[in-house]
């Protein structure tokens, strides 16, 4: 499996998505799942992928078009006009990838089946993230639902129900998402670091707030522990139950 | 769906279950999911369901012999001598009422299937949990996994994971799993209060400490909000991440 957020806050987006990939427990590895497209000033795109392996990375090559040689290339994604056609293009490539692998056409539990969240700015648009199902549709964000997640996404979910808050910094945001992956990580073998992290504040179109989060990193580190440890002194405060 | 948990620490047992029962989600109901026999002074099992509601009730009325007129009645669960024999005969009758209503043969995906927590105390056996599979076999609960789950688990094992120690009082253990269900319920429709607590000390062979856990509790309350506060102030004090 995998673990994947995409979310907004007033000061933008915030994408963090785990590396581990696994076909069965005796073989696994490091896979990136995030891929981000930038035209300084323009736009930016950033995709982060969940199921068959196989299936996303075709479908990230095609949306690079890979096919075409390298002076040919000019991905598709940079020339939409805006989000909601960039979506189109990502659910329309990931159904047509499915469907190549599929010998009896797409079912809804499908091998080789993935979905995908995929977010950014271009131009003038309100910065947005949206969630594309292996079917081709998909939904947006919204400020009701300001948060999307992908693969193992019940472990980590009730920290982001209960301290979301559209107001927060970047840094309380990522304090949050790494939270919530320590929980999911704590509980389950498919998910593991290093994370990838992309911050993007609106109207920057830049990319550059980017970061690989390993094992040993500090910040982490603390967190993780320090989580454990917060968790276990908020216990004991609460009040005991007798019969 | 459902949640129940059964645990073992120090002192004894403790068993939790939702009571949330729903055939899609314009179609649901309260339903006990907690069934208790006991025979003073020598033995005590508990046993929780989740799964297909047809099949859980009928396994709970083979075991309580509701096939025959009420004075024939000697439930062969009260005739087992160890905890062991009783998961053997819990862990038959499921398999046999699954397989009654699949016309194919019982398949992994079953939607007949049911798993089931079976725990107590019998004579000078060591309480003990046992969790069982619809195919009928089951594992029993170690000192390394002092608690087993069933139902929607994922929402509520990180605080278990993080939070549990075998020496913990009754009214800590409480507390936990009132924690890791009042995190389920926020997080899952299928999964609602009231919930039922069965505590069951060491030897005592009494089922005397049981009760239903309604909506309105104070304690209850006070744990949902107190929580969610405490879960914001341990994480205002975790370190921010800059990128």
């Amino acid at each position: 499996m995998t673990y994947c957020i995409g979310m907004r806050i007033d000061r933008g987006l915030v994408f963090m998505s785990d590396t581990r990939t696994s076909a069965g427990v005796d073989n696994f590895a490091t896979s990136k799942k995030m891929f981000t497209w930038c035209t300084p000033g323009e736009r930016v795109v950033t995709i982060m992928t969940a199921g068959n392996l196989a299936t996303t990375q075709a479908m990230i090559s095609l949306l690079e078009e890979r096919s075409k040689s390298q002076e040919e290339r000019d991905p598709s994604i940079l020339r939409q006009s805006t989000m909601f056609q960039v979506a189109r293009l990502v659910g329309s490539t990931l159904k047509e990838v499915i469907a190549d692998s599929s010998p009896n056409g797409q079912t809804s539990d499908d091998q080789f089946s993935a979905s995908v969240i995929v977010g950014g700015q271009i131009g003038e648009g309100r910065p947005t993230v949206y969630l594309v199902y292996p079917q081709g549709n998909f939904i947006e964000i919204t400020d009701d639902t300001p948060f999307f997640q992908i693969g193992e996404t019940k472990y980590g979910k009730p920290i982001l129900v209960r301290t979301y808050d559209k107001e927060m910094s970047f840094e309380e945001a990522i304090k949050l998402l790494l939270v919530s992956f320590d929980s999911t990580v704590k509980s389950n073998l498919s998910v593991g670091l290093p994370f990838d992290l992309m911050v993007y504040e609106t109207d920057s179109f830049d990319t550059s707030r980017q970061k690989r989060i390993e094992q040993d990193d500090p910040v982490y580190q603390s967190i993780s522990t320090g989580w454990g440890d917060a968790l276990r002194d908020a216990f004991q405060l609460l009040p005991s139950y007798s019969v």
